[in-house]
């Protein structure tokens, strides 16, 4: 089996600090955020420093076991990093990873009442570390399963595949999750991406385009806007993405422009595999529409970050509308990719079971 | 009935010289440039810096008339004005109204062989103004007929209108098109208008928000990433946009995004009307297939102009794919409304009609 690797690795916690990429900054600089606390972890989720949902929920955990290393000799400690806990639970809406990676350290927190400070401390940072291994290997599984599942239904030979916003190296602890099943499609074959720009944020022009050239996997950029008539001109494998929670009954909460990419996929019967662990399954949400779809500023729409600061690109005091996700109904969905395996419509009871080995491995661990 | 106006005017023909804002500079800066023969026109045309496929033709017209002005004691006049005219007529591949704008223009050049240079001279100023007057009169009349089909169509009370790209003031000698049909609607009930950004140009974002805040119309600026969910939230009441080129089938040549605009509407049970001159029916093209998409530079899209010079948006050596224009397959169209009323589904006999009483109301003028 060949060995998936990535060179793009955004995250490192070293003597009980996490670092973070700062995400905002590339492709042009490569600089680094010193997180010590929640606070800056929370404030890094925020300004989208870190950003992608198995990410947010890998740096969030490695924050919260910074933040308790602060308080070891506090005599208030599990009231404090439970607070912490809680402003970073809330530091970003949509993504189910977040709460998920602080209810589980709360867990450890619950477990080891009684112990020395230290010892808790050190049972945090385990746990968060957990939280990134799992997360790695769950990228593989899942890539593997999708590489796969995609091979048995695209034409054999040298493969297109597209992609929207950035569901890769970037936004896990791994090889990614939509960008793990590229690496692995193309560690079998030739495969070249079209990457979506995705604004307003441009993780597609900033982020795909960066860690994919960075591995060497030949990346085009797309407007947005021409992902429909790419799709229409018969030129695309397949598309794949990443998701930020996954419903019971299979939509897909993701990166806005998500739901149209699908739409255009269905009207041109090109497959659609969303690729996520099972840890963005939220089985609470029976459908999409319980899903909270986060709003940011409209300021993120009427300016582009540059070095000379933000740029307008609207007449001053017109106001912008920026709801940063969509839901994609599982209709237009042709496949659910989890380290677990593959599901297909209807997606309600392989979901389930998918979500439940998931924890069940997890506590394992 | 309501005077139908706007305080926005791109253009203007003095002393036999064009001036045309240059809406690369917009919103935050209005500079005109001088456009006082052929090659300058061109350019503009070619650089975007006057844009919109009525006022293509318009500008292209009264640029060839400019040209003309310099060649009057040239003995070769007729060759300098044809070659001229072939030059404007290649500046830009899609919109059809460029090249029928020459034809036109190539016709007076002929009916007045034998005549001195001067009258003719004058003839080609005063039928390429002949073809701006004919741009407003179409654009009223449209907007008149589009606002009455929307009226019949939509909830009363207030309405919200998304458009995609800018089919407005800005893009004809007259109201607009879409934008036409968004003042008409507004004479006559609340009218707010989602604009849709329109990457890369930023057309929406520029000059879309720019003239309707110009006008006193509310607008709010959307991602173009954002649309589709957006439409399916239920908030939009209609979808109108413009057109660069047209099928006889009714198949729409637009500025790319309007395909995946058009899915979401169909998706969603939401009008979609596409407000055109007959000068944009192209009979002699059977369906979209047959309409040149021009492919712009890659540029366009990994860099953003500032006042401080273009911003790199990805990675240096990634490249990437900008077809300008998309096709939407006349199913998805509800109606094309030109200044001969308003076409439904079948659109070929109705559409031919508009065509044939267009040019034979162009004839008379």
């Amino acid at each position: 089996m060949t060995l998936l690797t990535t060179t793009v690795v955004p995250w490192r916690f070293e003597n009980g600090t996490l670092h973070l990429l700062d995400q905002r900054l590339l492709p042009h600089e490569e600089a680094w955020l010193v997180c010590d606390d929640a606070a800056k972890t929370a404030d890094a989720i925020r300004t989208l420093a870190v950003r992608g949902a198995p990410l947010i929920g890998v740096a969030a955990a490695l924050g919260l076991a910074a933040e308790a290393r602060r308080h070891e000799g506090d005599i208030a400690f599990e009231d404090r990093v439970s607070a912490a806990a809680r402003l970073l639970a809330a530091a970003r809406p949509t993504a189910v990873n977040l709460p998920l990676a602080m209810a589980r350290l709360l867990a450890v927190l619950g477990a080891t009442r009684g112990a020395a400070n230290g010892a808790r401390i050190a049972a945090l940072a385990a746990a968060a570390l957990a939280l990134a291994e799992e997360d790695r290997a769950s990228c593989e599984a899942l890539s593997r399963h999708g590489a796969a599942w995609l091979a048995a239904r695209i034409a054999p030979g040298p493969a297109t595949l597209l992609t929207h916003c950035n569901a890769g190296a970037l936004a896990t602890a791994g090889i990614g999750t939509a960008l793990g099943v590229v690496r692995a499609l193309a560690a079998d074959r030739a495969v070249a991406v079209l990457a979506d720009e995705t604004r307003p944020f441009l993780q597609g022009a900033r982020l795909t385009a960066f860690e994919l050239q960075r591995d060497g996997i030949p990346v085009t950029l797309l407007p947005d806007v021409a992902a429909a008539s790419v799709l229409a001109s018969g030129r695309v494998s397949a598309v794949v993405v990443g998701a930020d929670r996954i419903a019971a009954n299979g939509d897909v909460a993701n990166k806005v422009g998500t739901y149209g990419v699908a739409l255009a996929c269905r009207a041109h019967g090109i497959p659609f595999l969303v690729a996520a662990p099972t840890t963005t399954l939220d089985l609470a949400c029976a459908t999409g529409a319980a899903i909270p779809i986060e709003l940011r500023e409209g300021e993120e729409v009427l300016f582009i970050p540059s070095a000379h600061g933000p740029v307008s690109i609207a007449p001053r005091g017109v106001p912008a509308l920026y709801p940063a996700f969509d839901v994609t109904p599982a209709a237009l969905v042709s496949a659910i990719v989890t380290e677990r395996g593959v599901a297909e419509a209807p997606y309600e009871e392989t979901l389930a079971r998918f979500a439940r080995e998931g924890e069940e491995a997890w506590k394992r661990t």
